[in-house]
This record gives structure tokens, C-alpha cells and sequence, in this order.
């Protein structure tokens, strides 16, 4: 039987004018999200603009999470890199910091690349790491690694490592894939990247989502959470989706980032690392408008 | 007035049996190669599975190479990275190995991102950086990065940073963009990623190329280069395209070392990183016996 582990976010990297990740930003947005109906964050990842960071400044990001009080059981950080090294040392802090779960995106730089290379990479990872605690989530984003990861692979990583494989978030979009997989692979953990796929996903059984629009949609998508079983899910899902949907008319990191600085009132939140930019000011003007007009509400500012 | 380079070639990295670069053996091929007929290098490249390792073994690559006794300005060193602080760590690294040239990628985990974006990321590194001595090649390779650089953001970074950003190494197979380039700007070095294109390159205005298959080809290239005023230069750059197409058939990098691995007799030489993987045993023989109906002829074995 799977845990159903319910509502994450994958969270934003605050940062400071100098573009470096501002740390005791992140842990109040980390709190805050975990006060605003999220159940588990997943810091580090496409969102977080983890690959825009060096290994060391996501090393500092894993270390002050390890540091600030958050139960590391709640969380899925973000180890996934180019290279299977920088990958390695990252789940290791992880595990160091009392974590277990991490999120691992394929070695992403080449293009057709064969399944036994992908199946090779999670392998060698797994085997440096080289430690029974860990728990793997494999990170489906052909968007944007260019790699789609079959479920023929996945079936293969998932019997070659039972005890470490345990999950995926899939934030291909694509619904299908995500149904066959809660069908074909009975108690790993599916992740769709995108509450809007968190009613469908629950009752096809999936364990909840782990998406970047949580990061203000956390109160509606955990009021979806707490009622899937009952006769006001679909509509609390049309008005989740209805918010998701105004979100995804933007480039999202910036989009989000923006309504956090309006939110938040630091202006600061805007900093984006290159090579994402910010919203511009008509861009702007056009998200908060079309935000009113739906039943987005966020939770109260930190 | 540009200055014609020549044949470079984007040196692959021999690794040992754990997978790490092995620093003997490389600077072994790099003297090789310039002992085969290239005139330059360009470690740390897609062919030199940079991005397969970690910002620390880079380093010391860029530290053995800069001890080797090869001279600096013989090489463009591969430095673009996903994260901005890696490009610059690496890029200065080459600075103080007497070194000035490097290849730059633009940061390539995100895809669809606005020229404005692309621009900063340059921007960015090259303010990092802050040396004047630095002189930065842009890296295209958009069936890799999945971003394509547009002629309008090349043009935009000249004219921003004229001393810095001196030339280009287009992979991207798109003759007509290189052609394009080498008209549209003038001094600007256009190396076609390629020897394909190196004949039809030297009669646009480019400077020469830098190729994956270089690491085998250099001494039908070299003669290529030698005499592409001449009246044999057509046919040279036939023969020279046959062997060029041949690897094309097969996954580079794999097959370029499973070459070299017969070729020196070290089979250690078919070590590669995933999510690459080696030819299998059919794919060989099939490769072995396809270059040998063409007029490929390897420079003696080191």
C-alpha cells in the first residue's frame, strides 16, 4: 500500500541582489509554505533554480534546510545534475542533513541517449552513493532535459532497485503516462508536477503532486487534498486548475516570484538568475489582472 | 582582418576504469593531437563529456593541461556550465593557466527562454570574470543545449563586448548559419563544429573548425587546410567528408574512443561516463568495417 504524502511544493530560491540564494529567506518560505497547507516541500529543483546554482551554494541550500527545524522527513530535495559527481555529493549532504528522499533528474546534457545509458546513470549514482537510507525519486521533465524516461525504464529501475527507487514526480503534462504508471507499478510513488493533475492523480492513486505553483496555491491545493474523497472535489479542483491555468499562461518562475514580491512586499523576490528574467512591467500588469479575475487567494503573508 | 586558426580538435578525455579523467593519458592525446595536424584544442567540449564532470575534475583537467607544456594559446577550453559561478570558477581557472580563449555554452537546463535571458547570462559571466584578457567563443549547439543563439543575440554580444566575445563554435550543422555569420561579421572567428564544412568554411571568411572527429581525422584535415587554395582542395575535403559521414552513422564520442582503443591497443581508452555509453560489440564491427572501404588512414599511435 502507498503513503499518500499529499500536497509539495517545489520550492522557490529567494536570492539576494547579488543573485546569491538568500538563506534565512528561503526558511521563512520554506515555513511558510509548510503553514500554508503544504505537506512536504521540494526544494532544489526546476523552480528552485537548482542548476543555475554551483554545487556549492546548493550544498549551503541543503545545509541550512538540515539547520532550520523543518522535519527532513517532509521534504524531496533536488540532487539531480549534469554529472553523476555533483549528484553523488549532493544526496550525500542530504543524508547527512537526516534526509532520505531526493529528487534526481537524468545527466541532462546530451540528447538520445540510450535507455541502458539513462538506466546506467540512476546506477551509478545509487552506487556511489552507496547507502541503504536513500530514497530515490526519479524526476521526469522532458520539457527540459530533452529526455523522455519510458516506463520501460522506470520498470527496470524500479526492479533492480526496489528499496531505493521509489517514486517519481512527472512534470511531462503528460496524463497519460502518469495514469499508466499508478496502474503498472503498484506502491511507487507517483508525483504529477502540476496539481492540476491532483484529484486525477489521488484517485487513480497517486500520492499527491509536487508542483512550482503551489508556492501560492498551497491553501487551495491542500483544501482539494483534505476533500478528494468527498462531493466538492471537482470544484475545488476547477478552481485550483483555474489558477494553475492563468500561471501557465507565464514564464512561472518569474510569474511567481512576482506575485510573491507583491505579496510579500520585498521587492527582493523578484531576483531571478540568468539566464531567466524577470517579468516586465506589462507582463506584469497582465498577470496580476488575470489572477484577480479567479478565486486565487494566498495565504497570508509571512 | 581575421586570423585563420585552422584544424582544432574537441578532444575527447580518456578516463580510467573508476571513470575518472585520466590526466596522463589525456595530455598524451593532446600532445598527439597536435603531433597529427591540428593546430589547436578545444578540451572540456561536448566531445570531452565536460558536462559528465564534476566543476572539480574539470579543474583538473584545465590544471594538467596548463603543466603539460602545450601552449595556451593553442587551446579553447570548454567552460560553460549550467550555473553561472561554475562557467566563471573554470573560466578563470583558465585565465591563470596562462590560457585566454574558452567555449562557452549558454546555461542549458532551461529551455525557452528570451534572448534578453540569454544575453544576461553572458553578460553575467563576463562581468564575473573581469578580465580583460579573457576572450570568450560562444557555444552553439542547439541539438544539445535545445537553444538555438539567434544571429540577432550574436550581434548583440559583439557589439556589447567587442574585445571579448571574438568568435563562435557552431555545431549546429546549419550551413547557412555559419555562412551568415562569417558575412555579417566581419573579424568575428566562425568555427564550424564540423570539418565537414572546413573547406566551404576557409572560402566563407571562417577561421577553420573544431570537431568531434578531429580526435581521428587531423591528419586528412591538416591537408585540407594545407592546400584549400590549391586544386586538389575539393578533392581532400571529399575524402575527408566520406570518414566524416561514416562516424556520423554511430554515436560519436562512443565511437571515437572505440577507435583510438584499437588503434593504441590501451582498451581502457573505451572508458566512457554515462548517460554515454560504449559501442556494443555488432556496432564495432560494423563501424571497423565501414571505415575501412574509406580512405581514412589514423596518424601513427602515440
Amino acid at each position: 500500500m502507498t503513503t499518500i504524502r499529499g500536497v509539495y511544493a517545489a520550492a522557490l530560491t529567494p536570492m539576494k541582489d547579488d543573485l546569491s540564494p538568500d538563506l534565512p529567506a528561503l526558511v521563512r518560505h520554506y515555513k511558510w509554505l509548510l503553514a500554508s497547507g503544504c505537506d512536504g516541500l521540494a526544494p532544489l529543483g526546476t523552480t528552485g533554480e537548482a542548476n543555475s546554482f554551483s554545487v556549492d551554494e546548493r550544498l549551503a541550500v541543503i545545509d541550512a534546510l538540515g539547520a532550520s527545524g523543518i522535519p527532513m522527513a517532509k521534504t524531496i530535495v533536488g540532487t539531480g545534475s549534469c554529472a553523476i559527481p555533483d549528484s553523488v555529493r549532493l544526496t550525500k549532504r542530504v543524508l547527512e542533513a537526516g534526509g532520505r528522499d531526493v529528487l534526481v533528474l537524468p545527466p541532462f546534457y546530451y540528447k538520445k541517449v540510450s535507455e541502458d545509458g539513462l538506466f546506467a546513470s540512476f546506477a551509478e549514482t545509487i552506487a556511489r552513493v552507496g547507502d541503504e537510507r536513500l530514497r530515490l525519486y526519479v524526476y521526469q521533465f522532458p520539457q527540459m532535459t530533452g529526455l523522455d524516461l519510458s516506463l520501460e525504464l522506470i520498470e527496470r529501475l524500479i526492479k533492480a532497485f526496489p528499496k531505493t527507487v521509489v517514486g517519481i514526480k512527472d512534470s511531462s503534462g503528460n496524463w497519460a503516462n502518469m495514469e499508466a504508471m499508478c496502474k503498472r507499478f503498484p506502491g511507487f510513488e507517483v508525483f504529477p508536477g502540476s496539481e492540476r493533475f491532483l484529484l486525477a492523480g489521488l484517485r487513480a492513486g497517486g500520492v499527491g503532486c509536487i508542483s512550482a505553483t503551489t508556492n501560492l496555491t498551497a491553501p487551495m491545493a491542500a483544501k482539494v487534498f483534505a476533500q478528494w474523497k468527498g462531493a466538492d472535489a471537482d470544484r475545488l479542483q476547477a478552481e485550483l486548475t483555474a489558477v494553475r491555468e492563468v500561471l501557465e499562461g507565464f514564464p512561472a518562475i518569474a510569474a511567481l516570484k512576482a506575485v510573491l514580491a507583491r505579496h510579500s512586499g520585498h521587492g527582493t523576490w523578484r531576483n531571478i538568475r540568468p539566464p531567466l528574467a524577470r517579468l516586465d512591467e506589462a507582463q506584469t500588469r497582465d498577470l496580476f489582472a488575470k489572477l484577480a479575475a479567479t478565486p486565487f487567494a494566498p495565504a497570508k503573508a509571512a
